[in-house]
């Protein structure tokens, strides 16, 4: 078990090390340990180690100069300058939370940033303001189409969050378009382990419980099937149409560590209040406690967000469960950062 | 075999005689034939019966006068006055359209309105003039929460459309978030047949093959397991949120003929000119093209919008098939239509 704060201190050290400002190190830590109290695993700490290999190679720019550019008066485009993605993108929700909170709507299409983490905390920040909030992304191509067996579609992945009134916790989706994530493919292969059917295809299209087949010449299949496919590739042609970024085959530079990252973010910010519709926000709190109470087996029925809510405050409490190679290798990344920071200031 | 043309004929000569306007009724006349012409029934001409109740019964003004009002520059709030819903909702995305050239982005939140039809045509309508459209709206609470048994979430569907250049189809997503529709269940318990396991549920919870059961006393299941749920209960918040209408089991008025229709309708219009994107659109038909060869089997891959185009280029060729007794009911209708026409010019 290792603390929130402790893997937070542990990453901001190693980014600055690495040439990162103190504040941007801090918004780019805090997305990592966000994905690790979630248990999202795949974005937190486990990435550390890309993200200073990117820096080493040039395609993550620690010092960058993002530029955002009102298009309009609510349509913002920023160039993310090849920055951490969290430090670009928790700027651009902030700039369309102001706006909206005159437009109505605003959006922010970025281009040229590193990968997002996870997507719930940009909702989350915009729901927290009172705002509905949208992010959508794009990423590499890991799922096949519905009939094809090839990797053609991102796992794409949406978030969106919803107020519920003052005092009450909104709804988070954020959800991946993949019925599963590669990361936890890999994790199966790694253990040898039989992956269940459905998750993936192998290199003919046939459903494979053989992770390391998977991983290796295969593809993930879409969650949900058809519909989950039609739903995926569509959230990636209207991030590429709206921030004019690369798609499919063509994405690099969120799992690598030598690529310029292409992959495009289209985040959206909708006023309930201005729209006059806020005082009805807490009769969504109302319906979704009759949603919670809808069970009937064992198993509660949760609303999106409070899986992700409960895991995080357990985890603040009790501390973050990671596994031991991830620990060691973030604790030797920390050792190299020092060093590097050392050899940096002889 | 019916030919569009007849069938819109008819679908406009009932309307008129029930008090439409000439132009409204061809609006909402076109609405439910492209939903024959594409195969979804459900919303076609087989809803014309509960159109001309819900005027019968005061609940839908042939004659309404909807109200938009512009909030902001780019916001649109739109009381449909119980207007026929495609005539609302078609008016109110050529404003956000024409809204959108300038701003970038637009929205429109519409309450008030009556059923909306199939969501595909509105937009389409966007995709065609260039823009990403998105379509959000509620339904009646027919899904049950993943792990639970009661019907608490509409079937809230998605239409989303994203152009892909001059003289390139738009890649186009309408798909509700349930597993199917009730009228498709529905139509398995008039003929006696079992439902396929995973579309629906029974009282207690259970999956079930028997239709009528479902229909009487059960729910659908959300498509694609916890992670369609969350989805669908996620789309109707945000409609909720936005539009300030009414939410889960409180949604009336889409499917009886009795109660004002109190579900709400997003529409979101966004430019890809505006933002500098647009001359990037081609790729995506490039990209698409590549997805639509990456085939393995004897089933076609294909991208959302491709069946229902061809669907309805061969049913606008070759006539729409339908279902005697649908035919017969409308015939029926049409000739109370003509009666009551008579009577009310005597």
């Amino acid at each position: 078990m290792v603390s929130a704060g402790y893997l937070h201190k542990i990453i901001a050290e190693v980014l600055t090390a690495y040439g990162a400002l103190e504040g941007d190190a801090h918004v780019q830590a805090r997305n990592l340990v966000e994905g690790d109290l979630r248990g999202q695993h795949s974005h937190g700490i486990q990435r550390l180690g890309v993200l200073v290999g990117r820096i080493r190679n040039g395609v993550l720019t620690p010092r960058a100069a993002p530029r955002q550019e009102w298009q309009t008066g609510a349509v913002l485009r920023v160039d993310g300058d090849r920055g951490f993605g969290p430090v670009v993108a928790f700027s651009a929700v902030q700039a369309i939370i102001d706006r909206a909170e005159t437009t109505g709507v605003a959006l922010a299409a970025i281009g040229n940033a590193n990968h997002l983490g996870i997507l719930a905390p940009y909702v989350e920040k915009m729901a927290a303001a009172g705002m509905v909030g949208i992010a959508l992304t794009t990423s590499e191509a890991l799922v096949h189409a519905w009939g094809g067996a090839a990797a053609m579609v991102g796992t794409n992945p949406i978030a969106i969050a919803a107020p519920t009134g003052p005092g009450s916790e909104p709804v988070v989706l954020d959800m991946s378009t993949g019925s599963v994530s590669m990361g936890k493919i890999l994790s199966y292969a790694q253990r040898g382990e039989p992956i269940p059917l459905g998750w993936a295809v192998g290199p003919s299209g046939e459903p494979t419980t053989d992770a390391g087949l998977a991983a290796r010449a295969g593809a993930i299949s879409p969650f949900g099937g058809a519909k989950g496919y039609a739903l995926g590739i569509t959230v990636g042609a209207v991030v590429a149409a709206v921030t004019g970024t690369a798609l499919g085959r063509d994405i690099r530079g969120t799992l690598d560590e030598t690529s310029h990252c292409n992959k495009g973010d289209l985040l959206i910010c909708i006023s309930p209040h201005v729209l006059g519709s806020s005082h009805l926000l807490p009769a969504i709190g109302t319906y979704l406690n009759q949603v919670r109470a809808s069970a009937v087996g064992a198993d509660p029925v949760t609303v999106p967000g409070d899986r992700a809510r409960a895991c995080r405050q357990h985890r603040l409490r009790n501390g973050i469960p990671l596994h031991p190679n991830v620990w060691t290798t973030a604790l030797r990344i920390h050792e190299q950062g020092r060093n590097h920071r050392n050899d940096r200031s002889r």
